[in-house]
């Protein structure tokens, strides 16, 4: 092992950076060149590559987005593409490659594996549905936005005495959604993963209502129904007058926690330490607070359940 | 002078616990008896009246939204409205009313002023719309949490190489706009004082990628255009690719910053000052940095013009 | 089961509040009456007892601090004072206590077990130096602030070209001071558990300025030195010199992060669990990412060793 | 005017960076060459020239600190430094000079002027003690995060029911004392301005225990007195017991604030005009609102006043 490539790749989250600057740091320390992929595997595809020393990754550590920026490939996606990426990194003489990024990053990276590269990948995004890891770099930063936001929200919903209905990312996963209503209090989570029923929220906005709570919050996953769905439902179902608020792209990031700092750099320490000694193949994740390593096949292979510790937390607070 | 009344209406900004606290604080201080109308006009119509002491107002100097609580008030609107209005300040011997809140609720405390009631207004609107005050109270924080969550898109903009479109609030007025365009260093500010070219928008953001910059912001006031919009008449023109996000009542508020929580003191405390001093009929507003009094016709008569010198700023910075 | 109350007791810790919360909500919810006890054992002492209801606990879920009181008790660490506590109790008819609290407030609830009271402890510090709990509540909202004001800090060291020393809190554990080194990119952690050389200490400061690094960030456990000490060492040593910034009592808290809210919220609830079923003498704590119950004896008598994860970490990125 | 010249001096206030930015772009813009100095006087007199370019200062908008870096000159300070500054512009071609600082910085700036260098200051410092603007680029920065602190540092003390002195910045200047205790509702601040009797303050802090006010905040500016000192009198007094917390560096600054951004871009702005229309020897500040020159000698000659609006506001809320 004497080059060691890596990239960001898919939706980016907050942390990466932490991640990329403790890959460059580990790996230089223990010998190795560290070369940077710019735009995930569309400029691996063109070559788009760069020597990273000390300097490269110095003062990024709480910046959010990824120096090494992302982007789309399709091309990467057939088998011209991939066979075409391995002689490229072949003729560059990578000896590893490391792959941050959610879902679609790790897929591309286990046909690398399976096509011979050693491959090792880093969960990084802020849906939380990798399974194989606790958390995923960035979900933390994420989620503290979003409550945040929300408990914005709630001085004007107090204040006006309404109910708001706020969407949230997450398209196959509720962990967003659920986390950050325990968090803020809310009074409802409406998640991908359970069906919901829409005259069960009515009723409970109606109890809230007679019983003088005057203002309400009403979490949704976008992967669960649109904002805008629910609030028609309401409408149409008794009447009901809701507001609401679309968390865009603003849940994605800047400013990186702690905790999103701390584990990206062991996530990223162990994603060296494991090419070093030979592994490939494997996602490194926080199974059970300890950094561990998991097969990329059994990674891609299963579901992500909810946190039923969540769930069973939700129906009593929220 | 003996009992002051004081209510928040219209659209809370944050700030607004922080005049109420000053003016309780400063009016019991002075010797008088203050009171509390929660709901705005209509909890006027409804008698809903509180005694406020030191300690009703303890604690909520940074805390957004209002206490007193807001609400919509098509009674008020009306003669009889506003007729029996009159008469219930008079029949709780309310000697001087303060009225915290936007353009539509200073309106209905010059009503009141011009049917005998002593009323004195104090301008808390996230718009800064209101003419005869530099600032409102609430529109600092609201800058800053528009600013702050601009510069998190713009960690996801870079990493994507992607233009975005913000949407701020701002019917009437483009000040949230302008001001977080050049305070977060956006490429263009659409706003509703000027009238803008798409082509002119298109011809900027190709010039951009043509010198390699491959991500931009570019702002929207509610009033100028939807976010919609734009992204379709820019997909239109020449296929351009943008995306979206729509911050809504989350600009609202939240903890108050210091300039507010200033602002809102000095204000609150010469609302009292001019009720003491036989005043009525009067606006205090923050008028070439020194807090002045300006009669409510001319505030409501007269259009705020867009601040020339940030738009001669926004021509060369943004 | 019928009558559980609830104390803080020792220094506070942000997440204490959303831990009373989940306690009071829970606890209701089961069917329990619950009792806050005010000023910990000062205040059980005292029969400083309250009932609380849902009302009661709302508002307070991001609040920093605890609204039921802190305060020092010399009467309780006698016998004379803990059998009175133990009489009080029962007069009360208190059925179980949960204590949130540090290594002091988890002692006296041992006490108290072993004078027959069911007794439930929960680990809130922001130390993080108890046994049984990966993280204690309030410990990712402190190293959020702490890291927060760090990167304050390196604008200025960087600005100015010097070298900074930092001290943080942790009398006898370094876990505040090497956390937020990793988290801030700081040269170098000085901490209670590992014995430091000052010249060792001087030969970094030297050599990251012979390489033109020419600023320099060095966190100290208050446990381990005074910022003064290494100061004045530093200077004695060859000249060097530096700045220092004291983090005093503004780590302790203030609105409270998602990690700590979620975990206090999963804390409390399984507090009343345990209680509920019969357990006593028990913490409840973050062991391995799940919530599980360890014996007080077993915390009480076990030091916490420092996370070598954190430290082989530090080797390499500090 | 062809080339002009910047540099920043002096202790860094956030927003010298915005200001920075605004400079170049705006130099740029108006056909200038943009020469940056590193280290303020000193980097002068070590021709530590750079040329600035738009890229140069992308990104910089919101960053703490300031990039030019800063540095003390004992050297500059002599009629020797003094001339061997101006025979370097001279040599160096520089048509104008602007100087980002305080009031030492200024005064340095005034020094040039005379010596036939065309030179305009732009006033930044936290202590906002320069006479000729309303505020200074970096106040409401260091404003927001001290009462940020406080606000955490409350949330302590009401938990412990303790009195707790704050000591911030200001050596000769009160300002940030006095606006952090309005907008943080503190109980009393101490400012070189105003002598303080340390019987008084202990009145005040009797009259609230007896009231039943268990928690006080004390502000003092470092100019006034020392924390300790104040401590160990209030001890001497009538054995009162407090806890101290000083906000060192941390104070100076970090993210800029919206306030800030603009003020600085607007400031720099001017100060390009004013250099490009001949001017010299003048500061640009904040006055009434507006932006306006005023000369150095005024500024140098003038002690800045406290303003009588806040200390009167102080009276009542405080």
């Amino acid at each position: 092992m004497k080059r060691i490539a890596l990239l960001t790749s898919g939706g980016d989250s907050s942390g990466m950076n932490a991640c990329v600057r403790a890959i460059v740091r580990f790996g230089l320390h223990e010998g190795f060149e560290m070369i940077g992929i710019k735009r995930g595997y569309s400029g691996l595809l063109d070559r788009d590559f760069i020597n990273m020393d000390s300097k490269f990754v110095s003062g990024i550590l709480q910046k959010g987005g990824t120096i090494l920026l992302s982007a789309r490939c399709e091309e990467f996606k057939t088998d011209k593409g991939q066979e075409e990426a391995v002689r490229i990194l072949e003729e560059e003489k990578i000896d590893g490659l490391i792959v941050i990024g959610g879902d679609g990053s790790l897929t591309g990276a286990n046909v690398l594996h399976n096509m011979g590269i050693k491959v090792i990948g880093v969960p990084a995004t802020i849906d939380n549905d990798i399974y194989g890891t606790d958390m995923a770099i960035g979900v933390d930063t994420s989620l503290n936005i979003i409550v945040n936001a929300i408990d914005c929200i709630k001085d004007t919903a107090s204040s006006h005495e309404r109910a708001f209905i706020i969407e949230v990312m997450g398209r196959n996963c509720g962990y967003l959604a659920l986390a950050s209503a325990i968090a803020s209090g809310a009074e409802a989570a409406l998640i991908p993963e359970i069906p919901f029923d829409i005259e069960k929220l009515g009723d409970l906005l109606y109890a809230r209502y007679k019983s003088g709570k005057t203002n309400s919050i009403i979490i949704v996953a976008e992967g669960a129904a649109s904002a805008y769905t629910i609030q028609r439902k309401l409408k149409n179902l008794a009447g009901y007058e809701t507001r609401i608020t679309v968390l865009g792209h603003y849940q994605r990031g800047g400013y990186t926690s702690v905790f999103d700092r701390i584990l990206a750099s062991r996530l990223g320490r162990m994603a060296v330490d494991g090419l070093a000694n030979g592994r490939s193949g494997e996602m490194v994740g926080l199974w059970d607070g300890k950094i561990e390593f998991i097969s990329l096949d059994k990674v891609l292979a299963t579901k992500k359940l909810l946190d039923y510790r969540l769930l069973k937390l939700a129906k009593v607070l929220v």
